[in-house]
């Protein structure tokens, strides 16, 4: 019998061990007894996989209340501004890849940082005099998350660590954490409309620091950092000559009364990575086009970083050649009354949503700026029945059909967070539930303790 | 001067150390001095990225030559089907796309697997009784190339090793290196066409190998493994129990003289990772969607590495959401004419550049079964003007302005592989140059010891 073919018929885990003798470059032996050879099959996922952590899908999951069946689910839960098709992509965009298709032209692989017609868009579209930028300043990557990914994977080694602003987004801890990079969380602060705690900040960088991350506009927070908040944060990274991974996917999303200054706009020395693309502003984030600013004048990541991310970008050869021929089209066509549109719609649902959840007592909104969020902070001596902010917006599924992320997902126990791109009505309702909710639940604090301190 | 706000116009690298006392905790410190402060920029990339090799991209840069000014340029050497235009995908494809884009259900976020419908597209696609398939153990990615990335990930840990084919697909050595993971090269055998040496492959395996890549058909080879081939590897892995990753992205693109077996149909025991993609068989590679099936009718895999693969594919969420969207037509209108033309064209193209280079005196093709390549063996006794493949294929390039790549980019030094998608006509001229180039520098080696000795 040929030692090779296997028993389509062995039952069990085990395999029917075929035994003859296998002659192995001259030497007889029993591939049975061969040095080394499992006895049986043990398959267990790598360490990287099992280090892999989602928060916000650990916590979700583990929220297992049904919402209330008299009452339609509203889910203000995810950060995706096309779910409810109130907010859809300019016509322009969807031409540009119309066209993009037609041609023909963009069917093949593209260099894997991307086309260079596609990257020289990028470049002209961001350049500007204070943060000059050409096609070899950028890498296009699938997604936003891709670009973190990779800025992550080439500045930081395994037992180094990133600061990571709390609250944030949950992807810096689940990258960093599976490539064994440690992250430290510096804090915003509310109070401040969500700037960092500089001094903290400052006290958490050590000679292991690989990079800071700057969120802005910020997920889960909705806060636009001023011009001199940033410079600050700047002042502390090149005095600790620390570099900055700046994630500006919410660029320009700001509201009326506030300024999105591009980080590397304000510095000529700190080596910024930017991270940004489609997502948010043109609402395709299924689209998976994101990118990678270099912004690098005085040299300090040099060619070995630059050489460094397209090695890496070479393992899984970058997003949707459709998309990238479509780019041209999509930053030139698109119109700014869609741009202002979305905007304002935001605005406008950031305003009702802050003055509705203000008026409720127990919850304490912070007013956002820009991106799509809002914070809430529960406060939770008024609302003994919960321990923390799960159980509450557990609770609040169950009662009211209303989801909202707890923010411990973002690290902020406490709060929670609202997006706030659902439909005006939807938001309203959403708003009035929550009232609902917090009268029934609210317990006046009168003759508490915390009460008498005051 | 508020310690906080950044000096723009510091000179040089060294950032202007503001020199002012900073409060951390209520205990005051120099930030100029602080514990572990960097005292200077210092920015190198990461060892991952250190370790992220591309064996045809070092190759190729090397090969610093110009190709003759007097004969236009014939690249034989990309394994892209669509650069030369002939092999457009099927409109069929391309109207599935403008559906989906018009139908403005598809450009949120997808889940990081794929949407769900699209995954029950592929499975009752590849579903069969011997090798059953639900959308759960589908999992879509950006490309075969994540695929393969996620598989390596889940699979081995930093330490372990895979066993890898000889000559083979160069990004298995890369994703590996990268993540630490040894590789180890089971041979495959030009004279058996290309089929493995078994008995080497086997005393390859230890108690740390954490797969088996099995890529068939083959690139660089355009093999395509007959089904007691196939059996006799899966004898060798249900006896040494190692699961295997196998790369069918040229699956049933094979010629009609021989019958692709996806290697899950002929197995019940092995766990059997298989992946695939569009980017082949429907001509459009930079789309990046590729999928990996997951086979495991025993449990071997169980949960753990399902869910293992679905927490590293949320790292960076999935291949773009229009393609998705696109799948059940792309599957269902593509139609069979298209499958038959490309097929026969490439069969076409591979008889008509195996019959000129078998007649090429030095050179000895090894004739293809199925996928875009061709694999040569120069006789290299018979050029005693080249050190190598490389120089050889150089020299090529430099005289005959004819490009194919080194097979040392496979690890397989004195062959090179040719690439038969380009136009019937660019084929025939290219062989026509290689002869005049082999009949150039062919030295017949008479009198020469290897003759004596035969
Ligand atoms: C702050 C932040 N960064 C990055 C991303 C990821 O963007 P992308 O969908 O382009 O990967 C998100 C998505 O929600 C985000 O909120
Ligand atoms: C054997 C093999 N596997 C995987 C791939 C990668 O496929 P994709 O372009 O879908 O990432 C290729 C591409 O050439 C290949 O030849």
């Amino acid at each position: 019998m040929d030692p090779y073919v296997i028993q389509m018929n062995g039952s069990g885990n085990l395999p029917s061990v075929v035994d003859v003798h296998v002659n192995i470059g001259g030497r007889s032996s029993m591939p049975g007894k061969a040095k080394g050879r499992k006895a049986r099959w043990s398959v267990k996922p790598s360490d990287m996989s099992n280090k892999t952590f989602n928060p916000i899908r650990a916590i979700v999951e583990s929220m297992k209340v049904k919402p209330n069946p008299d009452k339609t689910m509203i889910s203000l839960s995810i950060g995706d501004p096309t779910v409810f098709g109130n907010l859809p992509t300019d016509p322009e965009v969807t031409q540009a890849m119309k066209d993009a298709l037609d041609s023909g032209k963009y069917n093949g692989y593209a260099p894997s940082i991307g086309y260079l017609s596609s990257r020289e868009e990028i470049a002209s579209y961001y350049h500007c005099p204070e943060a000059p930028l050409e096609a070899k300043d950028v890498i296009l990557t699938s997604g936003c998350s891709q670009a973190i990914e990779l800025c992550l994977a080439v500045l930081a080694n395994p037992g180094q660590n990133i600061l990571v602003p709390r609250p944030g987004f949950s992807l810096y801890r689940t990258l960093a954490e599976s490539m064994g990079i440690e992250i430290k969380l510096y804090n915003l602060l509310p109070e401040k409309s969500w700037e960092a705690d500089l001094k903290q900040l400052e006290s958490l960088i050590d000679e292991k620091t690989a990079c800071l991350i700057v969120n802005n506009p910020s997920n889960p927070c909705g806060s636009v950092f001023s011009r001199s908040h940033l410079q600050k944060i700047l002042a502390v990274a090149a005095r600790q000559c620390v570099p900055i991974l700046a994630d500006e996917i919410y660029g320009d999303m700001v509201f009326s009364d506030s300024k999105f200054e591009p980080l590397a706009t304000l510095s000529s020395n700190v080596p910024i990575l930017s991270c940004g693309g489609l997502a948010k502003r043109w609402l395709v984030p299924g689209w998976r086009l994101g990118w990678i600013l270099i912004h690098d004048r005085k040299g300090i990541f040099g060619n070995e970083i630059r050489d460094g991310l397209v090695k890496l970008s070479q393992r899984i050869l970058g997003p949707c050649t459709i998309v990238q021929g479509a780019l041209k089209s999509i930053l030139h066509r698109t119109t700014q009354e869609f741009f202002q549109d979305t905007l304002s719609f935001l605005k406008s649902n950031a305003d009702l949503c802050y003055g509705a959840l203000a008026a409720i007592p127990g919850l304490r909104p912070v007013r956002p700026s820009g991106a799509m969020y809002l914070m809430v902070e529960i406060e939770m001596e008024h609302f003994p029945e919960f321990e923390n902010d799960v159980e509450f917006t557990e609770r609040l599924v169950a009662e009211q059909s209303v989801h909202c992320l707890p923010a411990t997902c973002f690290e902020y126990p406490n709060f929670f967070r609202v997006v706030i791109t659902v439909p005006e009505v939807m938001m309203l309702e959403a708003c009035s539930r929550i009232q609902e909710f917090c009268e029934q639940h609210y317990h006046s604090a009168e003759g508490s303790h915390e009460e008498c301190d005051k």
